[in-house]
């Protein structure tokens, strides 16, 4: 931490800072410019609060110097971590691929589009039981019924389930049923529910609230690791600006920044990220060629009765569409991605 | 709803709308223009989904024309909404303060405060006893032991108290002891939390989330309103945007914006929407000149020492200033604000 | 400025980064932290720049201590700067209000508009000849006919003009009319005609650019101040962010800001910060409120006949309102505001 | 353009609108709803003001149908533009690679970036002589002594050069020199300046202002191709948002975006747009992966003593490994991009 004083500080006013800083157990250094005084903390800085130094007198500013996360840090774990859900591994070679229906609906709607992505070459399957919806009229999500139908599809069709837990008394009932739990980007700052994650061995999926920096997002996965749970994969899923051709601003570069910074994985949300389903293909191509881990997408077998989320969903031909074009971006940085088991009708990208 | 065809929509493009406008139970108007073609809908647009029309064949947008919601507009309840804490009324000719520390730290600071508040002018005590912390290595507040330091606050100065409850889960213990359930920032998205107080019968403080439009942050308040309660005060808390001077921009012209959608109080917090102890004064003047019913501040006899916010706490000299500041701007606008029992020392504004 | 080095950096490492300080003149402090190593430099570090010293090897930040701007900081000139137009101060103990239509259509409609503002109380009276706008097809403005108009109308009123101007080479031309020169927010950055007015001497009206950080609108100013023209007037106008319901964000916390960090005035222009005529007379008390030194608003005796701006356009008897809401304020905070040479009609405020 | 009434709006008032169309020489298509009551404008709304409607009596929204530009539109042109500058085809089926410093410094810093970026595989050179700078104090651009040294350059490597303008009596000078006019972010909304180059016959490249819309960035466009210049072809090069891991956000959503509404050309700047050199390679496959026409990079033997944007500039080996690892993806989506003509040396993705 470093601290600047005001252009009119005297000696004394050095001095009290000083002081302060050796009451909290740490040393400063004073380096005395010709415009201002500065004085560099020597300790750990993590475990002050800047206001106890920025009100003294005559201090202009408090400049943090190490960053607020260790654990999701990249110097705390130099190699990349790997998360494994059930037999499938994020963060290593493979580009995965998770999709599923925004909402589970009925049994026939998700194991029809279980089928469908297994098919074109999922990894993973997602689904909402539990749903956060703007408004009070909306269809709320089939709670523990929703959780049944997935652990069915499972079943079914092998692919490891991933969905939502919207609140820390929810947290055992849907770690009973997923192989990964999901926060949302509604939830990433719910440090109740991130606090009961912790304990669980169970993968997480943390999404980035659309008002979220790097530093709160890395915060959040720090409350996970430091609470025991290391098994995070972070995902970026838009932001909110003043752009009003999308729903949200996907915003890529956070996937090669976070790479520098974190040695989690990460990977990406078009659907929700860009909100419509005609440019979830393009972006799913960009997110994979500027290094991302993986892609979530909403697919639905009928995107136009869907009871939540249809306007970004992908049909079951256009999913195979996506996974045709972003294998051999894949493959082109030297990754793999899981071959579909019918093939795909070949089209050139638009 | 507005249904925008594309510009080269057939006769049958606009049949097939027409048609799945009616299946929906609703009626529909064509309207052939020299452009485009347009299609109103006739009837309640708020139970149907936009992508159950905005996916046919040639529709270019869905344009919904009503607002998502309604028991919270000023159209369903034309007179202002006066909500009662114990014998305050918030939303009438009052301007109510609410002032007190981020968070409950101990005994001795929570009263000191009170009775500092108190004798300043404030009508309730605010006081974190369950606190949301973007670092796991920061203070995590004092939990149900807050929650009686808060009823010890009241007995002795009488004031009521608003405290934030961060899960449905502890709703009903926090209800037990305050007299106002604050709902967060981060939790105004929260639609479980917000469904299991719609429920009670207690006031409650919505804060805006900082990303928040005027819908969704309505849409918030509908949820309680739908569910019942109807003793909801809005509060403006800041936004994110790029400035980098102020920790977010507190976004005053929300002010009047909700002034004119909705009957609900709204009150306007300086202390989190400025993030600067410096800029909390002004603000609260401008934010009472803007018209709105009353603020929220934080208040600590030792800024330097709070467990947190400290960068944004007044001390008591300051918050004598902020009440003696403010006053006569309410009266200027023909409203009244409460007396101190203990005279400020006077100075000029800034 | 601050050079924090890599955890891994070494000896070799930071004396390689102490010897680029020396080469670049300035002198180098080396304060070895238990996790970092922090090299302070002593010396004017606005003449360097950052990747000068951020692209050597294991350096890990740059951080600058210094404001990059000088002249225009209150460390430079502690007393406020108080700006003459003609015979008004702005900055001084006067709450000035300038007003006028968006653009000079006729002289009918100008002379009109300029009896109003200045019988209810504006001192200065705006218009513009030459127009920025954002379709071809619009009204582009009158040009050199409009400047003539102006002249016209302070003949007839006494009251002086403020007109923007778009480029250097008219900077003369509008210089010849003018009595205060506009750079509109889109120009905020146009560092040739910031520099061609900085020769002259005749006062500024500088607008904030819609995603102009503090640092940046202070670095315009620098501009015109480092040029010679000292005569600058700020003005906050609303920033871009996702907010909807205005069409800019009015920021009025940068007033405060503002206030603390330089000695120039600053005004508030809450038409184009709304850009709703609904929400201007509030925030005009808000803004006076925050400590705002006057108020630039769009006036037009038919805004639905206006050439453009008639959504943020006041009537005149919407105008005589604001003067009356706005001087009580003024008053409250020991300020004084034009009286109105006839009487508005007397109304509550909203 | 839809008008919506209030709800509680009589027949009078629906009359009242509807004469006002009329008057403004279209028709109108009243549709009566349940609640509100909706009237059609037929014909052209492109040539009205919203105001001329939305300040009549009982009118509570006013909603465009149309988009505001015409001869950026894909509906008016369903074919790609391909811009030719010189020898090069920008939009068409081969990737355009731009590179150069951000500013011309020298004559041997010129001649040895523009000679590094044509082996590498540039198609054009680019270079700035007239600079905007944030600050007085730094570095301004050498003039038309950097336009004479970028045509030495085009006469040494054959490559066509790209520099701004920055007003528009700068065009007729610039233009003398460049085979390409580069309009900056921040005179996208200076409309004389577009005026200017509207009638040249010179293609430009016209970069998207830090806080444009679509709908802005297409109608700055539409300045340009009304005025008689067609030859434009986009630049995104990042937004302002509150993100602070990269100075600005790229906005690589707009890609697809863009080629969905408009024919013209459109291809990205990651060097601003992230203002971080160690992202600039992934974000330029990214940035092809989505779709993009082309890139502009800047390149600079030296970056850490380059006048300007060192933070951001690829050193000449950091330059080879862009063009080798953006020609697969370019393949991938069916796309050419030049051959360098000296071999770079192989590295594996970061």
């Amino acid at each position: 931490m470093i601290i600047v004083m005001k252009s009119g500080a005297t000696g004394d006013d050095v001095r009290h800072v000083v002081e302060r800083i050796e009451e909290l157990g740490l040393k400063a250094h004073v380096s005395q410019g010709t415009e201002r005084t500065v004085i560099g903390i020597i300790g750990d800085e993590r475990f002050i609060k800047k206001e106890q130094l920025s009100l003294l007198p005559h201090v202009d500013d408090v400049i943090p110097i190490l960053k607020p996360y260790k654990l999701a840090s990249r110097e705390f774990k130099q190699e990349n971590t790997i998360v494994k859900v059930r037999d499938v591994s994020i963060g290593g070679e493979e580009i995965v691929v998770i999709a599923g229906p925004c909402s589970v609906e009925s049994e026939e709607q998700l194991l029809e589009t279980a089928e469908v992505v297994k098919a074109a070459g999922a990894s993973l399957l997602r689904g909402g039981a539990f749903k956060p919806r703007t408004s009070p009229y909306a269809f709320q999500g089939l709670g523990e019924d929703g959780l049944k139908l997935l652990a069915t599809a499972r079943e079914r069709t092998g692919l490891g389930i991933v969905t939502e837990v919207l609140e820390s008394s929810d947290v055992e009932i849907v770690a009973e049923y997923a192989d990964m739990l999901q926060v949302g980007a509604r939830n990433m700052h719910n440090t109740k529910l991130l606090r009961s994650i912790s304990s669980l061995d169970k993968p997480v999926l943390l999404k980035r609230n659309f008002s979220a920096t790097l530093n709160e997002f890395l915060m959040s996965a720090e409350y996970l690791l430091a609470g025991g749970n290391s098994r995070v994969v972070l995902c970026e899923r838009g932001i909110r600006t003043f752009v009003e051709y999308t729903r949200n601003t996907l915003d890529l570069n956070i996937v090669p920044a976070v790479k520098q910074l974190s040695h989690l994985p990460i990977i990406v949300d078009p659907s929700h990220g860009t909100g419509r389903h005609d440019l979830i293909i393009p972006m799913s191509r960009a997110a994979i060629a500027a290094g991302a881990d993986g892609l979530i997408v909403e697919v639905h077998p009928h995107p136009e009765k869907a009871f939540s989320d249809g306007d970004q969903s992908l049909t079951p031909d256009d999913f195979r569409q996506l996974i045709a074009q972003v294998r051999p971006i894949a493959e082109v940085l030297g990754r793999k991605s899981a071959e579909p088991t019918s093939s795909p009708v070949r089209s050139k990208p638009a």
